[in-house]
């Protein structure tokens, strides 16, 4: 028998032959119902069901990722018909992998009843990573379906906040004594049957669940099968509190290559393990939401939502930044009657703003990154500023110079020049000060530096470039 | 015994112990220097070195990560000291771990003979990741000290072009035949002894070395000594071909919840291995460069860079944004006369360009993502541009009339007014036919647009929303 092998680039070309199966149901419904024939029942629903079919079979071959790939790209109708052909075992791992705003638009198709044989098929960790999407009565009704030890799982998962280990942890382990032979642990395993997906390591425990050690499976395949575990066990795990934050526990998979580590209480006792596939998606949903944060919006946008859905997810960065622009319009307010004596100020003073803003977001994103590697402490803090504030005092001297001289070009005003010059390095340095001070600021509360730093220093950096400037030239020109 | 647990906050505290004992160290090299005594070169040795001893035994217990990120949180003269108390054979690992920046002042200090001495304790491909960051004389000595299976190696990592699969991939893996029971693997493997630490599968290849399936370790810890390979392992696996992307790659990895995963050239052969510490590693740096380029940062600058550097690693940036501001600010002076007439136009004209920046750069990053996700296609593209567009409207029409509402206010001139809601409406539309078409024209350009994306746009957006309420203006006030 060949084997098939299986190549990423094939999934777009899956989803061309779905929307090409979807289209010729399309048009075969549509011809049955123009023509207006006598309903031969039967004879139609045939032809009709005949594309779905192959398209179910085709569903049933894909990996649930691929099949939410799919789903996230057809539009509502067409979304709504693929995601009825899933079969239930499938639909909680599918609800698992696509993005928010899609699964939003699965939920609505779902009765209370689907939804929890859905659940059937999933771990505790992942039914509490569903639950807080479900409307309440839903999510009610799901908890009480599971059986007592289940639930508790879940409940425990769903008790610590968002953000920490606790939250992301799961329960795929498999613990062992120090005290037995691998003899011992390898027969165990073999009895045990089956074993979890990405399992690279046993816990080793004592009576009491503390947790003692890890036990690399690679460990027990070349180890000598006479050996004690706490002979071959590493001795110094790597482990995480339910209270450290994920992103912690993020940068230490990253810093140490781990695949699996363990979750610990304050007693040290093992309560729950992380896995490499669950801090990928916490560190890809992360970056995501920074970034779309970035810009102010709220949530990822489905590809498909309503104008109006989009147009709201957009509003309150709207608002906010047109609150910004009055303040600066105000401040230019204040000079009107010097712009009326010297129009060129009108022209020239958005230069001033502008760069301001785009030196102080340089600053800004080398702060946040800073603060997401741990690296400002007291120990580098004022050598850090010391470094911004003078970058900035010499790209003032140097880019204001340059400007300055297009100031004098254009309008053969040395005076006007140099009230150019003296802006452009004032501008600078307070886009320097408010780039660094603003997102360790926002840290120090608990916010998300990425969040609003930059909507703060555009206010500072036109509302003071403005000023700056034009009060300048009002003493000046 | 008492076992250690290792846990993550320590990290800070070792670099308080560090930096605590480096001072410590300046103080008795400077009390000796100061006091200018007769020198008993013995005596004064042995108090200087005391707390460099302690130092080095701090640094032999870290992992070779964490010596980086105390290297890169330290300025350059304690780092070079402590660069100097690290041995050799952790000082490849460490150049691996560390950022581009720190890498160059690190390998500054380094003379040929202690790279190559390093590069004894690395694998092929972590050598290749090296070599590009090398002097040209050094890295030539180092090639040529390796012998020849392990430049061929090295040679061909580096042949594939950065970002493909072929560029990433390593070497460690172990390949079986899929006509041998498990029993013959097992002790196969026992007797090879070592296993590569991030491994969880075997590679299953003919005699011709052509890829048939995969063997996970978890299946030979549980299936029946006496079955076969080839009725265990995994038929269809997913591989990547050497020019396949990294990107690509690092989504599959995300996506299907992979480990590692074969790499093999058109003739389906096994030539290397992908794992997820490389691709967490390709991601990681991905979006850094992502993040400090739209900020036009060219590289990561070192914390402790002199301020001359980190300046310059702003230029580009700078130069681009002062050279669109000029131009922006030649579009106001074709308006001189009209502002000088009616000076409320320089108060409102910035409002009108800035929310043109704010939309335009949320329709940039929500494409971006699209594409970033190859969610953008024919079959949706009319849709989505058709949707950006849409919410530019109905944006334009309701923020617009809250700014023309405003200006009204300060200004009792209608006029005035519905020329403001007019630029608005009109400056948004642009702000989305630009946010959209520019990151996919980078793209279909092969270049990354993440990266010019949000100049192009403001460039695009001042100038126009400038033009086009200033020109109103001269027609209608």
């Amino acid at each position: 028998m060949q084997h098939e092998l299986k190549h990423q680039k094939n999934l777009q070309v899956v989803l061309e032959q779905v929307l090409d199966l979807l289209k010729k149901q399309q048009l075969v419904e549509s011809l049955v119902h123009k023509q207006a024939m006598p309903r031969h029942d039967l004879v139609q629903s045939l032809v009709e069901r005949q594309h779905l079919v192959e398209l179910q079979k085709k569903l049933e071959r894909l990996h649930p990722a691929d099949v939410a790939f799919i789903l996230e790209n057809l539009p509502l109708a067409q979304r709504k018909i693929v995601w009825n052909l899933v079969k239930v075992e499938n639909d909680g791992a599918i609800l698992l992998e696509v993005s928010d705003a899609v699964r939003e638009t699965l939920i609505e198709e779902m009765e209370n009843s689907e939804i929890i044989g859905a659940a059937k098929h999933l771990d505790s960790d992942e039914i509490a990573d569903l639950v807080p999407d479900l409307p309440s009565d839903m999510a009610l009704e799901l908890l009480t379906s599971l059986d007592s030890q289940h639930r508790a799982k879940v409940q425990s998962v769903l008790s610590f906040p968002e953000g920490t280990a606790g939250a992301l942890m799961d329960f795929d382990f498999v613990t062992v004594r120090e005290d037995v032979s691998l003899d011992v642990v390898l027969r165990y395993l073999r009895i045990r049957g089956e074993l979890p997906e990405q399992l690279d390591q046993l816990f080793v425990v004592d009576r009491s669940n503390v947790l003692k050690g890890l036990l690399p499976l690679r460990e027990l395949l070349i180890r000598d099968a006479d050996l004690l575990v706490s002979d071959v066990m590493k001795t110094e795990p790597i482990f995480f509190y339910t209270d450290d934050s994920a992103r912690e526990a993020a940068l230490a998979f990253e810093r140490y290559d781990l695949i699996s580590a363990p979750v610990v209480n304050l007693h040290h006792q093992l309560v729950g393990c992380l896995g490499i596939d669950v801090i990928m998606d916490f560190i890809d949903e992360t970056s995501q939401k920074e970034i779309l944060s970035q810009v102010g919006l709220q949530e990822e946008e489905d590809l498909f939502a309503s104008v109006w859905k989009s147009a709201q997810n957009r509003w309150a960065w709207l608002a906010l930044n047109i609150l910004v622009a009055f303040i600066a319009s105000r401040v230019i307010g204040l000079f009107e009657g010097t712009i009326e004596r010297i129009v060129a100020l009108a022209t020239l003073m958005p230069i001033v703003a502008n760069i301001g803003g785009n030196t102080g977001n340089q600053t800004i994103a080398l702060i946040i990154r800073g603060l997401a590697l741990d690296q400002i402490h007291p120990n580098n803090f004022w050598r850090m500023l010391y470094k911004e504030v003078a970058v900035s005092f010499l790209n003032g001297i140097l880019w204001g110079s340059v400007v300055g001289l297009f100031a004098f070009i254009l309008y053969h005003n040395v005076s006007l020049a140099i009230v150019m010059i003296t802006a452009m390095i004032g501008n600078l340095l307070i886009a320097s000060l408010v780039g660094v001070f603003t997102p360790l600021l926002l840290h120090k509360l608990g916010r998300d530096p990425a969040i609003g730093s930059s909507v703060i220093l555009t206010a500072m950096t036109d509302s003071m470039g403005f000023f700056i400037f034009l009060g300048l030239a009002t003493i000046f020109l």
